[in-house]
């Protein structure tokens, strides 16, 4: 692509709420409600190339509109910047907003302002990949080992992990990726399904959902638990009666339990055959989930999805507090942090399982999963990513599952963009579909 | 108190930001141009008592539109609540916060969205303290041991601190208490100083200002470090020179160093009598305090004012992570939450020394920190409150320093509220100070 003199001239936001809590779709015992949110931004530049970069962070739906002021206090950092240096190093733009000794204050790199630093990192990312023409998992796979280390801020982490570490992991995981290239496209990533078990759902619902999974060629399915020890030990026996023996039975208690509960009610789960138990207690309780690993193994540990940041990854694996992480697309500080989590990993060789639903994670999660089987891990053992049956409708290119795998997606960028119809129809509250609904339906 | 049937009927938020910047107070290693701000909040009911609950998040500047944003995501919980109930139990407001699903996705209990429910759980117990006429101190340490363990929440906590030992606790913690209550009227709270040790400052206003504080009664000053070594070890020298070998001098690095790197700076600043290293690496990082703090003993390991929630304080004191907890009013969820930190210091036996300074901080801590000393550790031996001369003179009822000690309040309340003519003047961007202002010279 020819140098170009383009800047970034909009950063236009969007407070998107799905009314999710209808169907009790999403329900767990943390969550009983929730209405699947993003809070959404769209990068336009002068180019005249027709790319926008798309990004969002998701949210349960209250409180959304702050996500969204967050993304507007960085705007001012964003308008003007020169795409070509944007697109050939995001980097730069991540480690500016990290940066920014004022706005990190009000983290440092947690919560809303990180949260809103990764959407529009990850909406960066999203327009490198479209300029590039190449979808985002290719994009990073063809990139040379040195310049995805420079992609990394390794402040905090060499304590762990060096950048002449991860340069060394990079150049190593670069050998057989074109065969590894091949099967991908081929087969896709394998990929677990939670749809079945969702709290709010009643039991033949569960069985049902659970047989059809495995139907469709899932080899793992999950289960929420955590509000009820007699209602989880009955659900956990008869989804394993209607999935057989040979499939993956994960349960998920979204950050529910005490330390001393969590190893209690895993273990009176654990004769379902249980392969992980996801969020046992409060995320940031590294000790705790050490503690919890120790006392239910063989029963795996799997957590990530709220851990806010690249350090927390780092004392996961350092305490030995996990045997699964799972990296959240939308809730670091983008693409970029997560490159950081998917080298810790790899060097600590602790498998990846993604975190995805919600809305449009999968669609983000896949290409990060499957740059990891490429140029990382190189290897899809132990290896799925989450696939959650919800709002994929509203995406212009959104996540195909065929026969339990997600297929390697073609389309150039990070799949991250909603379809403007739906944009329009969800906006909050001005949306057609919420200015049509009564005051006391509305979520805020 | 007569029972009434008034409620909150008005919840108003103000941006307020002072241009510290130009003067490079507050400046350190990872905050070089702070301009110092609160997103305040103000609970109004119908009593018709006059009283009004304030409180505030401490930001340095950009972002404080997003931290007043979060605030009044909280509104729709605060308005209509019954006063007689709110000010008997502020605790139920803070689980109502902090348990909201949909807002708990935007943290869980960190960041803007936490710092948020800090602000307005600090300002029901201003308004709590003001209607029972008591500065908030007294009220704390006047409340039955029972009434204060309800007032915590223990979730993700028992491994470490249960209901039945924070009772006990509290009941031996109030032994003596009439005898140092007279002590504190008497004598106040030690103090020590940050005034001299910004990192903006020449050597020659360090030195002047070092001296100063020692002839003021102060026996331990601190300076901030992590710029440059060479200058630490000079500005350390110069230091322990103008104060004299029974001053205790702190170092505060703000963050800024790898684990090996603090490990190798500390020591080489060691030489000059280090009493505490502050915040040496990411906050966040509770193995590398450890490892830390295993290596520079004797010199003491200090942090908590980035600690954004009760479950890291937690596992800083499991890991045995850190000598000082340095508790901040406005970082957590307000002081259900900092009553939570004072009893798991009181559990493991580790000395408060709170965070202040900022805008407001030393108002606060004050409250905390003697509630502490009257009823949970009962002893002022090795503790300390920071001090800061900055911004007092915009508080009503301003902390009052004699011979390096924290005057007991007086006055009713959280000494939270800020003089209605600084409102007017600092808001921002619209106050009569910034309006005033080239758009060039304002903060964002």
């Amino acid at each position: 692509m020819p140098p170009t003199s383009a800047r970034v001239t909009a950063v236009d936001t969007y407070d998107i709420r799905f009314p999710t809590s209808r169907e009790l779709d999403g329900s767990d015992a943390m969550n009983p409600d929730p209405d699947y949110s993003a809070a959404y931004v769209v990068l336009r530049t002068d180019a005249g190339d027709g790319h926008e970069g798309h990004g969002f962070t998701f949210t349960i739906g209250r409180g959304n509109e702050v996500q969204v002021a967050a993304i507007e206090a960085l705007r001012g950092q964003l308008l003007g910047r020169p795409v070509d240096g944007l697109c050939a190093d995001p980097g730069t733009l991540y480690r500016d907003l990290t940066g920014d000794s004022q706005l990190r204050w009000l983290g440092p790199e947690k919560g809303v302002m990180h949260m809103a630093i990764g959407a529009v990192v990850n909406a960066a990312w999203d327009l490198a990949a479209k300029r590039a023409r190449k979808p985002l998992w290719r994009f990073l796979a063809d990139a040379e080992p040195e310049w995805i280390v420079r992609q990394v801020d390794f402040r905090h982490l060499t304590d762990a992990l060096t950048p002449e570490e991860a340069l060394d992991l990079l150049r190593r995981g670069r050998e057989g990726a074109r065969a590894r290239r091949g099967r991908l496209v081929e087969r896709g990533y394998p990929a677990y399904t939670t749809s079945p078990g969702w709290l709010g759902y009643d039991d033949d619902k569960l069985t049902r959902l659970a047989a059809r999974a495995v139907a469709d060629g899932f080899r793992q399915i999950k289960l929420k638990v955590g509000a009820d020890l007699e209602d989880d030990v009955r659900r956990c026996r008869l989804a394993r009666a209607a999935v057989g023996p040979g499939v993956r039975l994960a349960v998920d208690a979204n950050q529910r339990w005490e330390v001393d509960e969590a190893i209690r009610w895993t273990r009176a789960l654990a004769g379902s055959g249980l392969y992980w138990i996801e969020e046992p207690t409060s995320p940031d309780d590294i000790l705790g989930h050490a503690a919890i690993r120790r006392a239910v193994a063989p029963v795996k540990v799997a957590t990530g999805e709220h851990a806010h940041n690249r350090i927390v990854f780092k004392q996961l694996l350092q305490a030995g507090a996990v045997d699964i992480v799972q990296l959240d697309a939308a809730r670091v500080g983008g693409v970029n942090e997560n490159l950081a989590v998917l080298l810790l990993a790899a060097r600590f060789g602790v498998p990846v399982c993604p975190h995805a639903g919600g809305v449009g994670l999968c669609e983000l999660v896949q290409h990060l999963a499957m740059f990891d089987y490429l140029a990382v891990s190189g290897t899809t053992e132990d290896r799925v990513i989450e696939y959650v049956d919800h709002l994929h409708d509203h995406f212009l290119d959104p996540v195909v599952i065929k026969d339990g795998h997600y297929t390697a997606p073609t389309a150039p960028g990070f799949s991250a963009a909603m379809r403007p119809e739906s944009i329009a129809r969800y906006t909050y509250p001005d949306g057609t579909y919420w200015a049509t609904q009564d005051d006391k339906e509305r979520t805020a």
